[in-house]
């Protein structure tokens, strides 16, 4: 029996796995900004975002979709950078980055032949509307969008993960989330589910290389989604 | 100003409308059952719904999916028709029927064509996972699956197509419900949402035609997907 037998849903972690939110910010930044250093901005950005979850799990703050948040997020960082004076409707567009952000170059055609055997969802912490038009100007062919707006909760807690494996009807071990974190895929393994690692060397640009080395406890660990295709014979 | 101008999310109602879910389960019947009358089993079965559907909403049974309702009432309707011998696993199997209802014959290029324009999602009281099913299946191009499962409500109820404004941060009338029943377009129309009405005269099967006839307060009405394409211009 190999590692993934049985799986019927492939789910996917979205921010860093799929696409690449430090090099898209980078780029518009650079368009829309060029005075900012993109990558510090990129970088501060996505450094509030933890935290900012972590208020509304504790209750300091009401239910929250992400988008809200990282419009929180970056109303606090904009004096940092010199941007204070961005008005209303340039806020807005500039927060609807996370609305365009880039694939890594093999999310496409990676999710296209692993379409063809697997119901491939998201579970991200991003909401519906975010991944929907994320998905479709890039492309990405999911069968069914899942998020933690749809469980009220987000990753890593356990209704998410055991969320997706009861929206299908299926036990855990049917299910497998592919991640480009330890730390998501961990707390899917406590829930049940089987995991993939992605290896996101540059997940926070060049300048900060990530550690991708393997880990035992994944039953999957692929350089990228054409190598997970190929593991899985798709 | 046309009748859609502005409008950026199409909402589908399935059952009826995107889905033949009178011929599917006759055709299933025939293959499966053929001692029993197809027409009559479809008929029944349907006829379960919107009372168990209001069960749920006055309280009576707690939150249920239509998975489970649809089980409810295909063990209530059995022995009517002499297969109450069935067991579990053949139960399971005929309630999957459906997952794998076949869509009507313009549906998919329809909405192949409305999809270059618009976001389209599904707003059907089915639920993620059978309607996920279904469109994988089929070959049904949703950019977004929901469902009363995401609101927690079923249609009518104001909370699922004001939901769909909300999940994508539009104000209603941006969001347009196509649908084959005007009690469902009255619903929407109520909470400020666009409507088109879709004919299908053959809903309830070639004995028992239904009435098809325009009314003025939708904004569109269109012989099927194809022709509403046509309309919007896609």
């Amino acid at each position: 029996m190999n590692s993934a037998s049985g799986v019927e849903v492939l789910a996917f972690d979205i921010f860093g796995t799929v696409v690449d939110w430090h090099g898209s910010i980078v780029r518009e930044m650079a368009r829309a900004h060029p005075q900012v250093d993109g990558d510090a901005f990129a970088t501060a950005w996505r450094a509030g975002y933890r935290p900012a979850m972590a208020r509304v799990m504790s209750g300091e703050l009401g239910w929250t979709l992400i988008d809200d948040l990282h419009r929180m997020i970056l109303d606090g960082i904009l004096p940092q950078f010199g941007l204070e004076h961005l008005d209303e409707g340039a806020r807005r567009e500039l927060n609807r980055v996370w609305h365009r952000l880039d694939p890594w170059p093999d999310a496409v055609e990676g999710l296209q032949r692993l379409k063809r055997r697997y119901i491939l969802c998201t579970l991200s912490n991003g909401n519906i509307g975010l991944l929907t038009r994320m998905a479709k100007r890039a492309g990405l062919p999911w069968d069914c969008i899942l998020s933690a707006e749809v469980f009220r909760a987000y990753k890593p807690d356990p209704a998410t993960y055991l969320g997706v494996a009861r929206v299908f009807d299926l036990p855990p071990r049917q299910v497998m989330l592919v991640a480009a974190h330890h730390d998501d895929l961990e707390g899917a393994r406590g829930c049940g589910l089987r995991t993939a690692y992605i290896e996101r060397p540059l997940e926070f640009g060049a300048a900060r290389p990530k550690d991708v080395s393997p880990r035992a406890q994944n039953d999957l660990h692929a350089r990228d989604l054409l190598a997970l295709a190929d593991q899985l014979g798709c």
